[in-house]
């Protein structure tokens, strides 16, 4: 018997309509659609933006991504995750898994697949690619996230506060993720370096309740959602 | 009179099925679609990419946008690009600019924007975001561009062969665009960072012609074409 694919689905920053095509398409010909189940009764980002396209008899697979990071606790909410998943696989029928953003770019689907992988390595897994957050904040700025000969700098959320500095001092453009807990120590960074009129902080980029930021000089204490990022041009 | 809307609309790195919902929409909505123009009789790959989506009463715009760098000839190839465009706008008339990857991701759009700010200050912009090569890439390599924790860098083109040794240390990942001309030298610097092993170059992501080469150490001196990058990760 043939097994089935696992497709890893980038469904974009948050506007369902920000899907492609293709990750639409494939969304909507699968009978089981998986998305990391969101915290408490919270229907998650991933399963909000696919929500308006789907039908009635798929079948929805909520997987938990617990928000920790202790390894021992990661890994085996992965394994249970990659559990629910095979036994569809197995039976040869298609798994859709949705991910916000795009599915290489800070990705659970990365650990579930990687998960798939060892424990059933003969899995057959699909990448479709998608709109990151960072492109998307740039488009609700309408500015340039980058032109020619300008070099970005993507930092995570785990970053070292210390080395911030030689980093904006690195590269053209600087993108820092997820920067709701470091903000101020952020903010102090680019005071120092003089550059608070030029980054920018976008929370939620696309979705309705998204909120803008544009120069930070007067700002230095912002509380911010999970969910925003600051760009820092030069 | 109402002004009309110039949409810049990121149709992705190659496949037709990789531009967003959004996009399309719009595509299809506007009575004028622009694009960059091929060079000599060749389509360019933005007009690839949406000639499928097109209608036939829809009015198609290339603008020429020189391969040059000279500044004096760039100016006036914008210059003239938004003089095509502007009556539309001025007549009420709303324009989708079609731009391959993502419109704020080193973007030809950034300088028919700018251009078309300077000459008619009450241009309304609007961008649509997408899908960027890099991402393609690692969505056609099966493998994360980026892991929880890690940091990114992406140098375009022109850049500084003797400052890549440094770039390539400051970050867990680093993407090279545009990495034909300069291809041989940039293996030498992976060949003695030991790196070459986890080193790919993609060619063409997404499109009926991709390459994908995982892996360098054999290849010193690859013949690649213009849409080719290089993913480096530690």
């Amino acid at each position: 018997m043939t097994i089935g694919i696992i497709y890893g689905i980038s469904v974009g920053p948050g506007d369902s309509e920000l899907i492609t095509i293709k990750g639409l398409r494939i969304i909507q010909s699968v009978s089981v659609v998986a998305f990391p189940a969101g915290i408490g009764d919270k229907q998650g980002i991933a399963e909000t933006i696919i929500s308006p396209w789907l039908k009635p008899n798929q079948h929805k697979l909520a997987l938990e991504f617990p928000y920790v990071r202790d390894e021992t606790i990661l890994k085996q909410a992965w394994l249970q995750a990659a559990n629910q998943v095979l036994p569809y696989l197995q039976q040869g029928i298609d798994v859709a898994f949705a991910c916000e953003g795009d599915i290489s770019f800070y990705s659970t689907f990365t650990y579930l697949a990687q998960t798939l992988q060892q424990i059933y390595p003969q899995v057959k897994i699909e990448f479709i690619p998608g709109v990151s957050s960072p492109l998307a904040a740039a488009s609700g700025l309408g500015l340039p996230l980058v032109t020619v000969g300008a070099s970005l700098i993507v930092l995570p959320a785990i970053y070292n506060i210390k080395r911030l500095k030689a980093t904006i001092e690195f590269a053209d453009v600087v993108v820092l993720l997820k920067v709701n807990s470091v903000y101020h120590q952020v903010w102090e960074v680019l005071n120092d370096l003089g550059l608070l009129d030029s980054a920018y902080v976008i929370e939620k980029a696309t979705l309705p309740d998204e909120v803008i930021y544009r120069g930070l000089r007067n700002l230095p204490n912002l509380k911010l959602s999970y969910f925003s990022l600051l760009i820092v041009t030069k």
